[in-house]
């Protein structure tokens, strides 16, 4: 009986954990959090851009770098830890005056708000995105780019899906979602070795750029359909078909419609006269439309990404990019960084006989990432002379996008620890192998050095280099 | 003992409350909230702007409306608010398949994110203040505006507190905070006020510009003060006097170090070749300010402050302040209309007579708010002829920084309602009132009008305008 009072006592208590939690100590919490997290994004990906790679892959292993793998500095309650291994949780209570009582409650806030910070910024990097491509000159790079596209998402699809239920015994859902992670191609990183070996204006380079956007938007859609998949639990052929034409017409539909849209949103923006006349108009749009895409049991990114391609096709499409610049450096790094806090890097630990299976999933998911997108080069037709083997090699590195496809996987939960950190794996080593993949396939391309540097610019499919941006640029 | 074992199953789930919450969920209705929020800032902050009264105050206006007083739109679980009188919750309930019984930690997940985007937003504006605030400008304007400034604190410090406690015994902590928050005054209204009558650059008008800056940074450190009095609840006076020196080395300790802070700073701004090279560094040194003032017990808000006044020394002020405008657009307006959102204006109504006291005080605050200022104008010497009443007049509006230390004192959970209320009703009277009665005592105003609207730049105290600024400007 003393012990069932105790419950009962202690139950408002914990019914109200987020009211009680002391909310001076979780704003001290999450202003510690992104210190962390800035100075993990920072070191990583100036370290990262200095060898040549994306600063968005330095982002994730500065992540991994802070997170549950090794320094335990931002952790999440997900992955079964407890507050006792939150550094930040012990440091607090070592300055602020954290009592051990309240620490889970302020653990537990922290979490809530960095994980939604994180979401913010991924919604708002899609946004960003979507602003930066150009429909019109994408529809002029034709038919072919669209078939290397589809066959980059088609093929690593299916074989990775396939091969892990097969071989792995993996069950459906987080199958597919590991399949939908190897379709993607990271735009940021090819176009950015293409223009240092000076090739971006190639034949094979416009292709291999033009089919990196498609893809892109193919993934969207991919990701809002598995992301779907992953609620509800179950795989129906209905249930996929309807997502598959939600999606596609859901981004289709903001297109159509982007004219009216457009038209209201560059006539409220004139309109306006106080400070934020562009960017809350806007924000408020991308809002709602991620917010229908979520309702409509899509993601949250797909509407922002449509957002984004309505709103380019605005005149003040250059002002509102400079704006949303800023809030995208605040945001994006905390997406980047807690997915590789939370991936837990141990489970993959060769030392380890029980990891075995998990870094045998990460090299086949590695095997299929390489072979799945080479081969789509055979895809390319009447193109006599062309590097076909160049094309395939262009697509490999998923970059962001695989990143994107990680994160919001491990958000649903539906991948094991061992998947989810083989498939960032698989983001990191195909990032890290392209760039001397591809000077090999164009094995002339030092006397080509440099040529078309300055052309990138006037290149047709106009790829979003949000993420390689350099200061320079 | 099915009840107890009802109640033991049921423990887990309740302790893991924001765990366990849908975090698809909390994201909808965080977007939903936002999207509430926007719109009520930018509807209220436009006719505001429309009617020549700063937009901030139609932002909290805008707040109001959507919050408890009266659309419901937007409410917090702090004013012991259910579930049941969210419409937000009731929205996603009919629209996006939210659950009854996943509800609850929804809407407690969904309030703890946008009150800490809330604190955020309010860092960011101190930060920003910061930055427009020149200190050796403002050192320049001398003796005669400090004296100005520090009668303009105590005595609507000292009439408020005493007279809440003696007339309307109030408890000593509540009235403290109510007096603190008839200190401020706000910068923004007088000196667009003073620039459209044309006084801008008067001896009045300097005397005025310069000491609402002063009184902002006095303020700053009374609401530190009071802030840690409010979590500590008891006010014993060895504390006081530790805070109030603590407070002021703080600020002082950070402008004497200011120059090795802001030549690191640069170093490292330089050094960065990624992007966000600007914005991220500063980010990390207003945080960890932030956190030092906070753990040593004053307000996150005073270090923020304190990063902005030693960045701005710097040469990047310019390139850093433009790339925070955005991010501050983002977060500020969170802030002000969740200030609105969370005041029950229901408990000043005049119809119900157990309001009676709430509107009694309200009135007090008022008249207080009013005559303490005005009296400052006495406190000028040594200026033969100046207009006294034109400067007691010029320190009325409370504005941004007013709704700053209701916003504070609302989380702190020390104000009444009908304390909070009347503070909120005494700063929107005062800011509505300045304007035209500054015109009424500058009389020969009309002859003197826009002669020296476009010397505002050279203006000695160099204002920070961050909330005044219209896109035009």
């Amino acid at each position: 009986m003393p012990f069932t009072s105790a419950i009962n006592l202690s139950i408002p208590l914990l019914a109200t954990a987020t009211e009680t939690a002391d909310s001076s100590m979780v704003l001290a919490a999450v202003l510690l959090s992104l210190v962390v997290i800035y100075f993990a994004s920072k070191l990583g990906g100036e370290l990262s851009n200095k060898v040549g790679l994306p600063p968005v892959l330095g982002e994730l292993v500065g992540g991994v770098l802070v997170g549950v793998s090794v320094l335990h500095l931002l952790v999440f309650p997900e992955g079964g830890t407890d507050t006792s291994n939150s550094l930040i949780m012990y440091f607090l209570q070592t300055t602020a005056g954290l009592t051990p009582e309240a620490t889970p409650q302020v653990f537990a806030a922290q979490s809530e708000v960095i994980s939604i910070l994180s979401e913010l910024g991924v919604i708002i990097l899609l946004f960003e995105i979507g602003l930066e491509s150009n429909l019109k000159d994408l529809m002029a790079v034709g038919i072919q780019a669209f078939v290397v596209a589809s066959a980059g998402v088609i093929v690593p699809f299916a074989a990775g899906t396939v091969g892990l239920m097969t071989i792995f015994g993996i069950s459906a859902i987080p199958a597919i979602f590991a399949g939908a992670a190897l379709t993607a191609t990271s735009i940021g990183i090819t176009s950015k070795v293409l223009s240092e070996i000076g090739r971006l204006n190639s034949k094979e380079g416009q292709i291999i750029l033009g089919a990196a956007v498609i893809d892109d938007i193919l993934g969207i859609i991919v990701l809002a359909v598995v992301g779907s998949l992953a609620k509800d639990g179950v795989v129906d052929v209905g249930n996929v078909i309807y997502l598959i034409i939600s999606a596609s017409v859901f981004l289709i539909g903001a297109i159509v419609l982007g004219n009216v849209f457009n038209k209201s949103f560059v006539a409220i923006a004139d309109k306006l006269k106080t400070r934020g006349e562009l960017v809350i108009p806007a924000f408020i749009f991308a809002f709602i439309m991620a917010y229908l895409a979520s309702v409509i049991h899509l993601e949250a990114i797909l509407g922002a990404f449509a957002a984004g391609l309505v709103l380019e096709e605005t005149d003040k499409r250059k002002e509102l990019q400079k704006q949303v610049i800023p809030i995208a450096d605040m945001l994006v790094p905390v997406f980047f960084v807690t997915v590789g806090a939370k991936t837990d890097l141990g489970v993959l630990n060769p030392a380890i006989p029980t990891n075995q299976e998990g870094l045998i999933m990460a090299i086949f998911l590695i095997i299929v990432a390489i072979i799945g997108k080479v081969v789509t080069g055979l895809t390319v037709f009447g193109q006599p002379g062309i590097n076909r083997l160049a094309i395939g090699v262009g697509m490999i590195p998923r970059g962001e996008v695989g990143l994107i496809f990680a994160g919001v996987g491990a958000a649903s939960g539906v991948l094991s620890k061992p998947l989810g950190a083989a498939i960032i794996m698989m983001v990191i080593l195909t990032t890290f192998i392209a760039p001397p993949l591809l000077r090999l396939v164009f094995p002339d391309s030092d006397t080509a050095t440099n040529l078309d540097n300055n052309l990138g610019e006037s290149l047709a499919a106009e790829p979003p280099q949000t993420l390689i941006t350099t200061k320079d640029d």
